[in-house]
């Protein structure tokens, strides 16, 4: 008897983590022969367990499911839900009674670091128990911080957000171009700083903005910050500067906690906001220049005006992947992207041991940063550019974009 | 002899005021038996003052006009530059002066409310000293406020742009749909709330986001925005609500000023920020359920990427209109938008006296806000519909939008 397919989306969306959901979907829809009922889970992991599951062939029917492409958010619902460490915990025979009221033969979960740990921890449950369960991870994060991938869907568009936003703002900040003004513009990022050094894409000549970038993979010093905003001013009096949510000083302390209450989420994470804020004051106090903070929020993550072709392509083809590599007996792998050696931008699709990715962050290199810590280099560019490449069209409606909504 | 023109741009950009340049150009440049040099004036009449002009006409050889069209920000540069009440102050017979080095007989100016002043000073020195310069004010504002016009060029991009990201947001919301959240959205609009009402635009469905929606036009109360929160996230459990920058309690005080030091501008506006965030606190602690604020920020008015073509169609329109206007001889107006009765949505384009409109603000009809000054009636939107509709394709470079740059 054929058995069934399950996804689900975890953790914070993106502008593509629907097209991915769209590639796996589609094709395990088109393996009829190997695969039976396509079963959608609401909310996660967290939602399966209350069997809040659907069935996904009637959207393909409806012409729903081209639309779920260009949708952002996470069109199944999400959590952020932790499966316990101990593999001996309650849950699991729960979880996997539901798999079998199910008939569950293959699951997928599209996620970041978080939702591999749930890929990874289910995998070894099945693997202790001897199930024959597959557990694939499709790979999704605007923050790219996934290891063993060269990086991960849901970064070229926010990437191509942020650049092409940071371009619109240091337009914006010129047209006093007779006074000297500083933007500063706070990007997505708690440790990774992939998601700020891609603003080095809104550059067009020399001395372009935005001219300083403060990644959190480097320690922020003010009072080099405040120097640096001085020189800078000199050659370019509309200054744009794109600082990462989570720059830090030499002690480990989140320069907004200079000023702010943090608190956590879920997992344990500190809720960052606010070092934009605190920097404008800063600089207005030291500097007295017109000073303005920007924070570009969840625009970054859920914008579809600035879908990247390539990566929207890429999110589908991964999603795809892990249907064909779980019919072809792969689990507890997450589908990762190795970047091919030539002059044109091509990867191959491999699967990656999810056990070593997850709870792993992957952070810019330090070689692609500049000495004082106030740029990224050109192998950044060169290795950043073909990921916001190509423009995708979004159906409207009424003059609004027309996305898919869940029943 | 011919006379020349010379435009320029003055206040706060829109995606659209190039447009507007683009049209008044391409007209000027087209009337060559009519018209000599076309010049711009960087940085407004402040530029001007100080001889900083340029020839426009290379622009059209160079195609770079065309690329005019979709740029957002002032081309020319800008300035908020007051001139004085007083005729009589030594700063007129100054710029006329410039005016006759340049043999300027058309003046045309590109902004809102105060740049509507700047005109009328001029016209009205111009009668004063029997000047035949044919000074014109072509209308742009975001915040949709000036009077005796149906609407003003920028508003249908940015309420185009509002309406989309607020559906984006409110989609990105509504991942975790199993918990309640609350997400605060601040749009620009000190007094007038017209682009803050144009969030209703984004609604797609019965109790569909956003569901509150708060304009400067009325007095806001704390105690009874929590208690339509509370009953709100009994329909819509992940709710939005839309707030303008402005809003204000029975008092006259801002909402900002509740937590925050507020400056002033040239003009001597107060400049808002804060009503988001003081709010969010406020949810946070009195409800205690998950909440979040965005700041919409200057990509309200310097996005590319939802221009609405309606919106740039007009713009280009009244540019032109206001050249052909003054080579008929008019003065001391502006153009205006009046919309023809007719089920399908129509213009014309006249002109208004400048004098009327300048320093005045047309704000939201109290007939259009629901009584307890929580929503947007149906009137409004079918006001506000027409102006956002059609799209515009932003020629690209390198994954990033194509922008025209001033040498």
């Amino acid at each position: 008897m054929k058995k069934n397919a399950v996804v689900g989306q975890s953790g914070g969306p993106t502008a593509v983590i629907n097209a991915s959901l769209y590639g796996t979907v589609y094709e395990a829809l088109n393996r009829e022969d190997e695969i039976g009922t396509v079963y959608g889970m609401i909310n996660g992991i967290e939602g399966f367990l209350n069997d809040q599951v659907m069935d996904m062939a009637p959207l393909e029917e409806s012409k729903e499911l081209e639309l779920i492409r260009t949708t952002p958010g996470s069109y199944l619902g999400s959590c952020r839900y932790k499966l316990p460490e101990d593999l001996n915990d309650p849950v699991y025979p729960q979880l996997f009674a539901r798999f079998e009221a199910y008939n569950i033969g293959y699951f997928f979960y599209i996620g970041g670091n978080d939702s591999m740990d749930t890929v990874s921890k289910l995998s070894r449950y099945a693997e202790k128990i001897s199930s024959d369960i597959r557990v694939i991870g499709i790979p999704k994060t605007i923050d790219n911080d996934l290891v063993e991938t060269d990086h991960t869907p849901g970064f070229g568009s926010a990437a191509k957000y942020v650049a092409s936003t940071v371009r619109e703002i240091a337009i914006d900040a010129s047209v006093y171009d007779n006074k000297k003004s500083v933007t500063i513009v706070e990007i997505m990022g708690r440790h990774a700083g992939w998601l700020t050094a891609a603003s080095a894409l809104a550059r067009k000549f020399e001395h372009d903005n935005p001219v300083l970038i403060y990644l959190p993979e480097t320690d922020f010093d003010q009072d080099a910050f405040i120097e640096k905003v001085r020189t800078s001013l000199e050659t370019t009096p509309n200054l744009v500067v794109c600082i990462s949510e989570g720059i830090h000083d030499n002690t480990g302390t989140f320069i907004c906690e200079y000023s702010n209450d943090v608190g956590t989420d879920t997992f344990g994470h500190k809720m960052l906001t606010g070092s934009g804020k605190y920097l404008e004051n800063l600089v207005k106090e030291r500097l007295g220049v017109k000073v303005r903070s920007v924070e570009l929020n969840v625009c970054q993550r859920c914008s579809s005006s600035m879908l990247s072709k390539t990566d929207q392509k890429e999110a589908i083809a991964s999603g795809a992947y892990g249907v064909k590599a779980a019919l072809n007996g792969a689990s507890g792998k997450m589908v990762a992207f190795e970047r091919l050696d030539g002059d044109d931008y091509q990867i191959d699709y491999v699967l990656k041991d999810v056990n070593v990715i997850c709870n792993q962050e992957k952070c810019v290199p330090a070689t692609w940063i500049t000495a004082d810590g106030s740029d990224v280099t050109e192998d950044f560019i060169r290795y950043a550019r073909p990921l916001i490449q190509g423009e995708v069209t979004v159906p409207t409606e009424d003059g609004v974009p027309k996305f898919a909504y869940r029943k």
